[in-house]
C-alpha cells in the first residue's frame, strides 16, 4: 500500500509530487494525459510563451529609440508554435526525468476512486489495474465550459486549450466569445501575430472582474483599439452558423460577425465526472465538497485545485497541494488560508492584484487611505520604453496598515508579490516608504506610492 | 530665513526636496550643474537605458524562437543616445516642473557653508550670493577617481561620466580600465553596440567584490568571452601613451593593449572640495564624518549620500536624505540602518544582493543552511527564454529566519526586494515557503529555494 496516491499531475500535482518525495513518503501518480496537466501543457505556461513573444513584437516597434534598426520581416505563428513545443517539452522532460530518479510509479489512464483506499486506473488499452494508498489526493484540475449552446469543434470553434496546444496556423479572423482573462490574453496574442481579432463580451466592459478596476478596464479598451482588436460589449451570441468553413454569429443586438476561427473562453467547470463511485459529495456545480483542511467528505481523501471551489488559479492548486499533503501526515492540521493570494492577467499590458480594492475594504468597514504613482516618472520604466501603468495601494487609515493593492503595467505579476509580503507581514505605510529600495527599480514604485500616506500630500 | 537649504539635486537632494515639500517646509535648493545630479545625468539611469537597448539585441538574437525572424539592419550609439537624451530630458524637466509648480528657489552655482546658517552660491558669471536657512543639508555627490597617473582628458580618456552624458560615438577599440561594477556595465553595452572591448582589472576576477560570489566572476567571465569582450585579470597600468589618436597602455605584466579610447573606471570620491569655511570634520579620505543621525560636527548641517562614508548607492543616498529631513524636524531622531540594503549590478546579466552572505553570517557566529535553485525550471524564465542564473538564500539554522540572499539573471534587480522584505520582517524559510506565489511567476523560485529548508531535501 502507498503512503499516498496522486491522481493528476497538473500544478496540484506536480506540487504534491514535491512536496512528498522531500517527506520521503512513498507515492503513486495516476495521469490519463501528459505530465503536468492543463496548466504546462495547454494554458498558463504556452499562453506566456506566446505573450512573450507578443511583447517581445510590441517593445520592437521602440527599438529605434535604443538605436537600432530593426526589420520584422515575418511573424510566424506557427513557428512560434514549435518554440512553445521545445520549451514546453523540456519542462515536461526535466518532470519526467526526476519522477524517473525518484521511481516514483506513473499509472497511466484514468483514475476513479473505487473505496477509500484503492484507486481503479482505466489505461488507454481499456485494461483496468487498481492500486491501494493510506491517502488520495485528488487534484484532476477542470476543463472548459460552454454557453449558450455553442459546441466546441477543435477546427471551426477552438478552447482555450486547443489554442494553447494544437493550434498550429492562426486563423486570418478569428472571434473571441468572452472578454475575460482567458479571452483578453488570446485576442492580444493573435492580434499581435497578425490576426484581426473581435471579441464578444456579454458584459459592459473587458475583464469585468470585480477586483479589476474600471479605470483598468479602459485602458485595456484603449490599447485594444490601438492593436486594432475589436470588441463589442453587452452583447452575447444567440445562435451561430458553420459554413463554407466560417464561423458565422448572429448577435443579441442583431448584428453578425463571422470569421475563420471562434475561441470559446468562457470559464472552466472541475473534471470531477466519473472521479469516484464512493459518493464523495459535491455542490451543483460539481466541485468537490472539502473542509477547511482539503479533506473531501471521505477523510483519508483530499482535494485540490480546480476540482474545489477556490479561486480556479494554477497557484492556489499548488498551495493548496502543500497544505493537504502536510495534514495527512503532520500531527497538527493547518486551515487554508487565502487572505494573501496575488495574481496577474497578461494581456496588452500586465494587471496584478492581491488583497482587498478599496471598494471592499469599505464594504468591510475600513476607513481607509490610498496611495497611487504612476510608472511615468519611475526611470527604470522610462529606461524601458515601458512608463504606463501604476500602482495603487490601499491602507486602513487607523492603524496604517496595508489592506491590498493594484499593479498595473511593466513587471505587475512579479511587483505584485512585494506587495503581498508587505500584506503578509501586516506592514504599514511608514514601514514601506522608509524601506531602502534599489535605485533604479521598478520596485521604487512602493516608495513613492507611500509618500501620500506616510509623510503627507504633495498638493 | 530659509527652513532649509538643500545643497546638491542628485538622488539625495531629489529625495529631499520630495520628503521636504510634503513637510511643508520652506525650502531653497542650491545646484551648479544639471538638475538630478550625477545619478540621472551621467550614471545609474543612461546607464540603465543604454543597458536596456544592449539587453534588447541579445533578446533579439534568439527572437526566431518566437516565430520572429527579424533583422538587425543598423544598432547606432549615437542614436541610442540621443533616445537616451531624451528620455533623461523627460525626467529632467518633470522635475524642473515640480520645483516650478511648488515655487521652489532654485540657486544656480556652488555652494560653500560659510556660516552654521548661511550658504554662499557663486555663481556661472562670477557674482555671489548669500542664503539663509535654520537647517542645511550637503547632497554634493562624488566625482570618478583616478588611479596610476591615468588623467581623462574627455577625449581619448574618459570617465564613466563622459560616456554616459556626452559620449556621441562608440570608438571601435575601447580599453576599460577597472573590472568592477561600472567597468562591467560599460563594457557590456559597449561591446552589445558594437566595440570590441578589453578589460583591464588588477584582481584576478571580474566584479572582485566581496559579496559578488567566486561563482557569479566565472559565470560573468564566460558571458564576456561569448560577447568578444576580452579582459586581462592580475595586471594593472604600468604606463600609458596617446599616440596618433590612440591610447596604448604599457601593462604590468609586460603587455601592451590599445585602443581609440579608454573608459576609466575605477571608483568614485566624494565630493567635498571647498564644501565649506567653517571646519567641518571630514576623515583622510575627504568624506564628511556624520553622527548615527546624519549630524556633521556642526548640528543643524546635515550630509547624506557620496559625501558621506556609506556604501556609494543611489538609493542609500535617497534613504539617508529621508532620514536626515525627518532628523532636522522630528522631535524623535533616528538612527541611520543599513542592515536591509538590496542592491544590483547590470551586465551581461542582472546580479542582486541583500544582507549577509553564507561566509559573511558564518563570520558573525551564525550556523547557517542555505536554499538554492536555478531558473533553469522556472517556466516564467523558460517561457521568456532567459533561464540562466539562480537564487540563493542564507537561513539561520537555530531559527530558520532569512540573513540573506543573491538573485542572478532575469529581473534579479526587482526580485531581490521580495528578499528584503523578508529579510526586514525576519521571516522564516518556511514562511517564504507557504507563501502564495502567483504562477507562473519568476517570483516563484523564492517557492522552491525555500523547499530544501522547510520541507526537506529532494535527493
Amino acid at each position: 500500500m502507498y503512503d499516498l496516491i496522486i491522481i493528476g499531475t497538473g500544478p496540484g500535482g506536480y506540487e504534491a509530487i514535491m512536496t512528498a518525495l522531500r517527506m520521503k513518503l512513498n507515492i503513486a501518480i495516476v495521469e490519463k494525459g501528459k505530465l503536468g496537466g492543463n496548466c504546462l501543457n495547454r494554458a498558463c505556461i504556452p499562453a506566456k510563451y506566446y505573450w512573450s513573444g507578443a511583447h517581445f513584437l510590441e517593445k520592437s516597434s521602440k527599438a529605434d529609440n535604443y538605436g537600432i534598426d530593426l526589420q520584422i520581416k515575418d511573424v510566424s505563428f506557427s513557428k512560434a508554435k514549435k518554440g512553445k513545443d521545445r520549451a514546453i517539452g523540456f519542462l515536461r522532460k526535466s518532470f519526467a526525468q526526476l519522477i524517473k530518479a525518484k521511481k516514483v510509479p506513473v499509472y497511466k489512464g484514468k483514475g476513479t476512486v473505487i473505496d477509500k483506499n484503492r484507486v481503479k486506473v482505466l489505461k488507454e488499452d481499456g485494461s483496468e489495474e487498481v492500486i491501494e494508498g493510506k491517502y488520495i489526493l485528488i487534484a484532476t484540475g477542470s476543463v472548459p465550459s460552454s454557453v449558450g449552446g455553442i459546441v466546441p469543434d477543435g477546427e471551426h470553434i477552438l478552447t482555450t486549450e486547443d489554442f494553447m496546444e494544437n493550434l498550429q496556423q492562426l486563423p486570418e479572423n478569428l472571434v473571441v466569445i468572452g472578454g475575460g482573462v482567458a479571452g483578453c490574453e488570446i485576442a492580444y496574442i493573435s492580434a499581435l501575430y497578425g490576426a484581426k481579432v473581435t471579441v464578444i463580451e456579454i458584459k459592459d466592459r473587458l475583464l469585468p472582474i470585480p477586483s479589476v478596476p474600471q479605470e483598468v478596464s479602459k485602458l485595456l479598451q484603449r490599447k485594444f483599439k490601438k492593436h486594432g482588436i475589436d470588441f463589442k460589449l453587452g452583447v452575447y451570441v444567440k445562435e451561430y452558423k458553420i459554413e463554407n468553413g466560417k464561423v458565422r454569429f448572429i448577435l443579441s443586438d442583431g448584428t453578425e460577425v463571422s470569421a475563420d476561427k471562434a475561441l470559446l473562453s468562457v470559464g472552466r467547470k472541475p473534471n470531477t465526472s466519473d472521479i469516484d463511485t464512493v459518493g464523495l459529495e459535491k455542490d451543483e456545480r460539481g466541485f468537490l465538497k472539502v473542509n477547511e483542511y482539503l479533506q473531501t467528505s471521505i477523510e483519508n481523501i483530499y482535494a485540490c485545485g480546480d476540482v474545489v471551489n477556490s479561486p480556479m488559479l494554477a497557484h492556489v492548486a499548488s498551495y493548496e497541494a502543500r497544505i493537504a499533503i502536510k495534514n495527512m501526515f503532520s500531527e497538527k492540521k493547518e486551515k487554508v488560508d487565502y487572505s494573501v493570494l496575488p495574481w496577474a492577467i497578461f494581456t496588452a499590458f500586465e494587471i496584478a492584484h492581491v488583497g482587498l480594492s478599496e471598494d471592499e475594504a469599505k464594504e468591510k468597514g475600513y476607513e481607509t487611505v490610498s496611495g497611487y504613482y504612476p510608472f511615468t516618472y519611475n526611470e527604470k520604466a522610462v529606461d524601458e520604453l515601458e512608463s504606463d501603468g501604476f500602482v495603487r495601494l490601499v491602507f486602513d487609515k487607523k492603524t496604517g496598515q496595508i489592506l491590498g493593492g493594484t499593479v498595473v503595467g511593466i513587471e505587475a505579476s512579479e511587483l505584485i508579490h512585494i506587495v503581498a509580503y508587505a500584506l503578509k507581514n501586516k506592514m504599514t505605510a511608514t514601514q514601506m516608504h522608509e524601506f531602502i529600495y534599489f535605485h533604479p527599480s521598478l520596485s521604487e514604485i512602493f516608495l513613492f506610492a507611500t509618500y501620500d500616506v506616510a509623510v503627507g500630500k504633495l498638493f
